[in-house]
């Protein structure tokens, strides 16, 4: 594989195209939360240009309040915007909306990447549609960064395909490897594929396949095998491979039990004076541990396996969080994320077929953040 | 529903059949761990009978260094065994093997149910043809309890089913239900249906079926909808139903994400002599909060839906675990689990659903434990 050096962030600016378009209207606080996390990404990516989709004159006054965010954004205004309930299918009726518009941007070589806090549903839809899926990837996933034992491990599909096939699973597969070298700097990273035990037999003909396909490829010797639920908190490999479904319930089961140790946890310091004395010595440790394990941190699931850079911040976030998923998707634009993915497209003959595949919006029922 | 009162653990050991069948010889570390158990077993439960199957020279021996388990165990010979790793079809092959005797004891009626920390896949294979689905079920399922923030809740399946239909996951909430009142006195647990969202379109056809056939049920003031990842430590609902792969998965990232959070805090407590200090005055309750989730504690996956009482030990596990899965075959046993499956499902109308419906030993691919 040749991969392109990373681009300093100077060279996206001075090249031409916006870093990034952004969403300012999606979310359950926009565009509120937008710029207060602008004002943060100005600061970590002083050269990047943003290109800030959304009600003109709501964003005019908002930078004006947000001075940071004024210097890297140049403002395009939208008449509508996406409601956060609104179902995909009414979503790409909607004409000239910010997320469509932001969309519209990338596809048009005007930006590299999108960034929105918006309706999850609708930006999958949208993106499949505007953006479309890189040739050679059937079916865009949707990935992120966990936290594990021996350091940040990347999982997907985290539910933008219920059903996947061990075609999508090996293409699911190609893409978190991409990601984990873009995402985590890791020149080889491994890849497991997730099942209810690590022996050969286990699992269903789709994984067992799957599985095949990738230990006879080029991406064989970073290929674990089969691994467990315990196995990603413990980091046994950089990659955890599995379908929409599972992986959407284990990314929230695994923040879940977190949120109850730490729920636990706060009951023992309080019980009596000793306790909070207690907790008093190790606060500090005890901070960086919850910031650590933070799922702020982790925010930004980026669509991969698209022909532009594609970020969904949750939408109940605040600066902090968008702010992170603007990282996420800078990192992706600098580490030419893309150009990987193609590269080993093409290595394991995967790249030109079936190029003109539809890129089905019905089948993929819902999305989830 | 007319259910049976608890019957009074002496009144089990006057009516004749033993209480449980034990498995002497199943696990990494039988029959030592199993006698270590039943030590305490016979503590908790001092008027239970148990039949012990393994090596009678090996268990004499065995019994004479555990005096109290001694005083409640009545040995029979088998001179075979089941290894850990042999396949469920070669197993089903193996005559005379102590799990088999165990399941055949129960299907005598000699014995009112079966505990072994043996081969799960086996397990399950041998308990569909020897003790046979209960009428009306067509698929047994593994069921657990788990710790949340608002207590016990229970799930299932946990793998005996790799993939399922709309039916068999009602059959599971049935069962899930019935399991929670008897393990847990909840006179009317709730139950939920795990998705990857918790409004009514998300997710397959398969849980939308399902999800519908709850609410138009008996059961529908008790179905409390689909639930999501994170409600599974949340206790949003008393009983969780999902497929056994996505069961498997999310009991064992669940418990990958505690250990996670454990080690993390090791490492916080280690930092330096004040936070030594910190843990010291701590300490106390964060045993109590480690005990509390200790898997050890929630050991013994039920095998539910069977006409007997089936439990599965964890195959590393110490005396303490196998103690523990004692426990959840007699509280199955007092509290007639069965009988309230059987009432359920005749008041549902399922009772006579597809009464001579074959059970499945090949469609089960290799259970997990």
């Amino acid at each position: 594989m040749t991969i392109a050096p990373v681009t300093p962030e100077r060279d996206i600016a001075a090249s031409g195209p916006y870093a990034l378009a952004v969403d300012a209207m999606g979310g359950d606080k926009a565009p509120d939360i937008v710029l207060a996390g602008l004002d943060l990404a100005a600061d970590r990516h002083p050269k990047a240009r943003i290109l800030l989709i959304g009600d003109e004159e709501l964003l005019r006054l908002a930078l004006s309040r947000h001075p940071k965010a004024a210097r890297i954004c140049d403002i395009r205004h939208s008449a509508a915007s996406i409601p956060m309930e609104m179902k995909p299918t009414s979503a790409l009726r909607v004409r000239g909306s910010s997320m469509r518009m932001a969309m519209e941007a990338v596809a048009a070589g005007e930006a590299l990447g999108v960034v929105s806090a918006g309706n999850s549903g609708a930006m999958l839809a949208l993106a499949k549609i505007i953006v479309k899926a890189l040739p050679g990837i059937s079916r865009p996933a949707m990935v992120a960064v966990q936290p594990s034992a021996r350091g940040d491990v990347v999982m997907l599909d985290l539910g933008a395909n219920i059903a996947c096939d061990a075609r999508n699973l090996v293409e699911f597969a190609i893409m978190g490897e991409a990601f984990a070298q873009a995402a985590l700097g890791l020149p080889a990273p491994t890849i497991g594929l997730l099942n209810v035990g690590s022996e050969e037999l286990k699992g269903d003909d789709r994984l067992r396949e799957a599985s095949e396909r990738l230990r006879s490829s080029a991406l064989s010797s970073q290929f674990h095998g089969f691994v467990e639920g315990h196995d990603i908190t413990a980091g046994t490999t950089d990659v955890i491979v599995t379908d929409g479904f599972t992986g959407n319930i284990a990314l929230k089961t695994g923040e879940g039990a977190l949120k109850l140790a730490f729920g636990l946890l706060r009951r023992v310091f309080e019980t009596n004076v000793l306790t909070r004395l207690g907790y008093l010595l190790v606060k500090p440790g005890l901070e960086r541990m919850r910031e650590w394990i933070d799922p702020r941190r982790y925010n930004g699931a980026l669509f991969v396996g698209l022909n532009g850079i594609v970020v969904k911040s949750h939408g109940g976030a605040d600066g902090e969080s968008f702010a992170s998923a603007v990282d996420v998707a800078m990192d992706a634009v600098t580490h030419h994320l893309n150009d990987r993915i193609r590269d080993r497209l093409t290595q394991l003959g995967m790249g030109a077929v079936d190029p003109v595949a539809p890129v089905s919006v019905r089948a993929t029922p819902e999305p989830v953040s």
